[in-house]
């Protein structure tokens, strides 16, 4: 990219094509249509990013993002508090809440245990977990981690430390996607969901 | 996007979301990832976007990008003052770059003929180019315009236009891309690159 012939747009084009999935060729297609547009509207995505950066939170309860020191989750009074959902990832509290079937709290531990990777246990917020489970009156843990080797090992660790305090542990379902067709679902979840069947009626909840 | 709980993250999420080729999963997608990279490194990609919007000037001279008056193009002793390349948009004038194989200078019209997008030939930049073809001493215009029904448009008119000053008009060559199987090219390129068939030695300048 050195025949760019402005080193503003050098700089631009290298910034952007350090995001994720975005390459040279890309970068410059962006920076080029930005170019293109309003000083204003520039300068509303840039400060954007930055303020996001600077400004987001993490829920001192929760992990979850937050703008304040509590996130709108577990500050709203109509969630049930008696219930904990938790997931690897923000992302997932995102993909959970957009289902709009889930009314409890979450909890986001920042990661699965992958030794591989250097992430123990004292890498995710496990402790925080355990003492809200403790100080909270919790009455179910929903397990939302991956299906992988590392999101097994970490459901397994949390199962072993939540047996002797008395809540109760479930995971979310695993099975056959609505509208999947069966010859081509992998055979470990077509099993699965043939293990784990439910009556026929329970099973319909539209 | 009203579940996420961060109005900063809604915020940035809807400002990427307004890039081309980026919708709103990939958008939160790299808002997830900024927020998990340095302040700083997220303070370059907003201000290094910001400064290149207020900071790159246009040539006055052949309008492609500049960080002065006079592009690097423009202003470099050792390129070949005989010969204006005309293109549509800047990105040709990286496109024609890259290659190193195009020694004079650009003109670049910011865009081409077209009525059905209300484009005329006022709205180019067609005037600086005949009054630099009068001025300096202008040999040859090469005209690199798209192959496209307002590309060729623009290509007669300026054509017209030209064919009374004493100037050299060429336009690049189409063909059988390097490379490219004749069993996939369309027939109009295919029928060009015969039509315009070149003497043996002269076509191989490897």
């Amino acid at each position: 990219m050195e025949q760019l012939s402005s080193k503003y747009l050098n700089k631009a084009v290298g910034e952007l094509s350090k995001l994720p999935g975005i390459g040279k060729k890309t970068a410059l297609r962006l920076a080029l249509h930005l170019l293109r547009q309003e000083e204003s509207d520039v300068e509303a995505l840039g400060n954007g990013l930055i303020e996001m950066r600077n400004r987001i939170q993490f829920c001192s309860r929760c992990h979850n993002m937050s703008d304040g020191d509590i996130c709108s989750i577990c500050s709203n009074p109509r969630r049930n508090n008696g219930q904990i959902c938790v997931v690897e990832d923000i992302n997932d509290v995102i993909a959970i809440e957009k289902t709009g079937e889930f009314f409890g709290l979450f909890h986001v531990l920042g990661g699965v245990i992958s030794p591989m990777d250097g992430v123990g246990p004292d890498d995710l917020k496990i402790t925080t977990l355990l003492k809200r489970i403790s100080a909270e009156e919790i009455e179910e843990v929903i397990l939302a981690l991956p299906t992988t080797v590392e999101g097994d090992t970490t459901n397994f660790f949390l199962y072993k430390k939540l047996a002797d305090l008395k809540v109760k542990i479930t995971t979310i379902a695993r099975g056959v996607g609505i509208g999947d067709e069966l010859e081509y679902i992998d055979e470990v979840t077509l099993g699965r969901s043939i293990a784990n069947r439910l009556p026929y009626q329970s099973a319909i909840k539209y």
